[in-house]
């Protein structure tokens, strides 16, 4: 296998129980496709030839969060995510706690939310300080580059992800396929900063001004009601559009966001990510950065 | 007057109301030492000759602050800083727009304690997005180097003042000459840093294995009743202390520490000071962070 087509690999699955089982091959764009990818027998061929119902976006959620459980081995220390993909994974973990699959995990939830959630289904549980150093953090995120560089924090618990995320020895991401961008802030859908109550409009203002956010606009966040989003640290947040392009060089404005007075955390997640579980029409795929890595390498070369 | 002489200037001030009018040349550590300074009068030196009561630390503080609301202006925006010290420059300066001296002036203060000392005291107010350019602040410190790298944050008010304080063209700095230290962390007092409520006990390990902090042992600030102290931003404090010695290099310091993740501010105030002004047993002295500069270049050449 060269390294070319091992950095993105089709996955074939289980399905999950609520998944038809005429997809369990996870491929829901039509019969013809699915029959040239996997040259059938004309048996399964006639069986597909029937209308397929295209996977809901929950469902393709569920499948990745599966597929990125599979990294979970019995005795390790878990970092639980948080959003909707994330909840996935944790129902799951729990499940296997439960029939057994696996044992002896411990895991330090990102939010109130994970937290309650895991706690509920009775994952065991532990502060960051408990457990320093953990195997493997589980969670989504927003966007994902070409060099698995992600953006999170539309949830609005981007710190405690970052933390339990750089604590952790390997992250797997999990997102849905359309979350792939070409370039950091190409969703054009938020880069969320989350920044002190003290001098926000300040900042906001700094924000919208900085050369590293050029092309951005910068807004605050506000919940249903207009007032203010309140992060669990007692913060706001700032959202960037990137409404013309993407954002130039993210490390260099990853570093100056890190350097301003009154911005607590950003949603950069530079070099944090070792695995990409991407769920979406075609199937279920697992993008690895040292793939990715040894592509670039022989690209060079 | 040599670039040396004039780094350090010994300054005769008008004494305030409240300090009697034998120290009014601010030199209370007797009259032998005054007099060899000063080359009084013998009608000046016989007042002296009667034993003179050594200035209460408040009593210097006072002095220091009046000595740096000189260098307010008519029309300037101001940065009104925290503490006992930055106290008596803001009683100044609202003393002398009562009296007409100084018009049409605008504050930001750096903490709720300030905001509510000014406005009682009639001083305009504004906030630092209404203002977000200032021409001066004034503030107090907690420790200062021989470069006028300060140490600040153990009145607990860091993020604001550092927000407020990188917002102004010039920074004058107020202490008493017991805040002078040969390098940072010599006073063997705290170098704080606020931190997030998540995942404060984790950082708190962590900030106590840093190698950019190596010889310090880290605390989690408390109240008098035990509880954690709680900054203006819902954040902990976690106060540093270097009981042998300073610390190594605080630039790469604070560079670590504006990376690490739940550590929204710190007390490391670098090229940040123009001015300090200390008040002392000899007198109220000022120094300009130019003539040290000047100084420093001359001792390279």
């Amino acid at each position: 296998m060269t390294a070319a087509s091992s950095a993105t690999r089709a996955i074939t699955l289980t399905a999950p129980p609520s998944i038809s089982s005429r997809v369990r091959t996870f491929h829901s764009s039509g019969c013809e496709r699915l029959t040239f990818q996997h040259r059938r027998a004309p048996r399964v061929a006639t069986a597909l030839r029937m209308p397929v119902r295209a996977l809901s976006q929950d469902e393709l959620k569920q499948q990745a969060a599966w597929k990125a459980v599979e990294y979970v081995k019995s005795g390790m220390r878990l970092g639980l995510g948080t959003g909707s993909t994330a909840a996935f994974a944790v129902e799951r973990i729990a499940s296997l706690l439960k029939d057994g699959t696996l044992k002896d995990l411990v895991a330090v939830p990102t939010s109130i939310r994970t937290y309650e959630q895991a706690k509920s289904l009775g994952i065991p549980l532990a502060t960051l300080a408990e457990q320093p150093e953990l195997d493997l953090a589980i969670d989504g995120a927003d966007e994902v580059d070409p060099m698995l560089n992600v953006v999170k924090g539309r949830g609005g618990a981007l710190l405690r992800e970052k933390m339990v995320e750089l604590a952790s020895e390997k992250f797997v991401c999990i997102v849905d396929d359309t979350k792939l961008v070409e370039g950091i802030g190409g969703s054009k859908d938020a880069l969320p900063i989350e920044v002190t109550q003290f001098g926000w409009d300040y900042n906001l203002k700094r924000l919208q001004s900085l050369p590293e956010l050029e092309g951005s606009t910068a807004k605050l966040r506000r919940t249903k009601d207009g007032e203010p989003y309140v992060t669990d640290n007692s913060n706001y947040i700032i959202d960037c559009y990137f409404e013309n392009g993407f954002i130039k060089d993210a490390q260099k404005a990853a570093d100056v966001l890190s350097q301003m007075v009154g911005v607590v955390e950003h949603g950069l997640f530079l070099n944090m990510v070792n695995v990409v579980v991407i769920a979406g029409s075609n199937g279920v795929e697992v993008k690895d950065k040292i793939d990715l890595v040894k592509e670039q390498g022989m690209g060079e070369a």
